[in-house]
């Protein structure tokens, strides 16, 4: 994860919002493979995507009772060679699958994930290449379950280095200035609101992000289920630097694109040139410092 | 300006989104005191205000070019006695008798000041107690002019720890985020955005500031004047900690009001307890390490 400034060419991401999420975890796997490939192929916009995304906790009932039932481990260390056909995680093995099929670079949403070591349950995100490789993980840094250490992004190589979060972590600015700080273009939060937290909060904090940070910021959530357990918001988005909303879903199952503009991201900040402004002489950068 | 704890009680605010604002320094000042007058006196609301607020650049034309020449000396030394009669500002004389005749605290929005010392020029904001005190002054941290180096806030010892920032700080959530982090319960932002920057950014930004930080938050505005040289956009106005617009202005003259309630305050950070769970075992704290 190289520092340099990375490469930022025009793109299109889509954003599964996920719907039919239930108990029954094979049933999950499979209609979340069937909705990647229909994103992929893309009907109903222009072009095809180049980045796929899934919601938060796609694969179990939303719920911190349920997912030490669901957990998988991953055994995946960052930095070292990985071989999914290995890994014990019924989930992870579906996303490479999925993104090889499609040749897509795939985030593959969240699973509730068992370190192999500690036990420890975590919510952590899995991003996959256009050949199954398994590139990045990410853990939730906030709240319940086991907080990770780590802020993430990765680079996709050909189009654009991306930020990693998880829904309630983005009330955490630290976290979008530490990875904008860190050249990424784009900040991808796979989430989870709900129908209290989602009106009030869930457009405001993404181009809140959006606008602080200057760059483009989504969020992808479940659809909407007034029968399950979690009422999440649904609403999945994509925000340009400026804080114009570019696409978002109503409450059900959808998939939502945005054809990703880097002459929008480099004129926010020929704009308002706050990136060329900041005052480290009074305060700190929390970008530097950082543990991981 | 001690961090411990300080009072938080309920108090009535009042902006007045002031117009009128032309090249005659001396109608300027006039104007305005009517204003803080007629805002003191709370025509329209229920409850007499404790703070009166004016707006950014408020006694003369809003323009660096104007600057420089409608400059004051103000001659204040944070913690140091001050005698307002000694001062060679005008506009320091005028706030010091209007926040004493009302009986009022006043945050004397900003006026372009020179420095007795090094002569630079500052975008300086001046709060008043209800004896006409010169308790605190705030030099706009970013762009233009000369930028400040001190992160302010003020104790109105009665009812609240109160953070100062000038307009385009809003920008630079570290200020906000220091200000909270210090123990302000509210933070005041005398702004002058414009009619581009308002509809995109005035409001997302000022209700961003109060979720990020759990804080009521308020930015005072000029009056819109469309045949003055810088068309300020208005919109003066007061944001809860969840977000919520209490009250604001349209583009014309006018003065509102909000009661701030601090149960609004400790029930956001109840509800959500962000300033409980920050991993400053990740990421340094912005609001340590500061030089002032």
């Amino acid at each position: 994860m190289a520092s340099t400034a990375p490469t930022f060419k025009p793109f299109t991401l889509a954003l599964v919002q996920l719907g039919q999420i239930g108990g029954d975890k094979s049933a999950n796997l499979k209609h979340a493979r069937e909705m990647v490939l229909k994103a992929a192929s893309a009907s109903g916009h222009a072009k095809k995507p180049d980045l796929v995304v899934l919601p938060e906790c796609f694969n179990s009932p939303y719920g911190h009772v349920h997912f030490p039932e669901y957990a998988e481990v991953i055994g995946y260390t960052p930095g070292k060679p990985f071989d999914v056909a290995s890994s014990k995680s019924d989930s992870v093995k579906m996303l490479s699958a999925v993104a090889k099929e499609t040749g897509k670079w795939l985030l593959g949403g969240t699973i509730p994930e068992r370190d192999a070591v500690d036990g420890k349950v975590y919510n952590t995100a899995t991003v996959y290449s256009p050949q199954g490789e398994l590139i990045a993980i990410h853990r939730k840094e906030s709240e319940t379950l086991t907080g990770g250490n780590t802020l993430n992004h990765f680079d996709t190589v050909d189009f654009a280095r991306i930020g990693l979060g998880i829904c309630y972590d983005v009330r955490f600015p630290e976290l979008a200035m530490t990875s904008a700080r860190k050249g990424c273009h784009i900040l991808i939060y796979p989430s989870a609101f709900n129908t209290t937290t989602g009106p009030l909060h869930w457009e405001l904090l993404s181009r809140a992000r959006a606008v602080d940070q200057q760059v483009f910021f989504s969020m992808c959530s479940p659809a909407q289920n007034l029968s399950a357990g979690y009422h999440a918001w649904g609403h999945s988005l994509i925000v340009d630097p400026q804080g114009t909303v570019l696409a978002e879903a109503k409450t059900d199952e959808d998939i939502i694109y945005a054809d990703i503009d880097p002459q929008v991201f480099t004129d926010a900040r020929t704009g308002i040139p706050v990136t060329r402004q900041r005052r480290f002489d009074v305060y700190p950068d929390v970008s530097e410092g950082l543990k991981a």
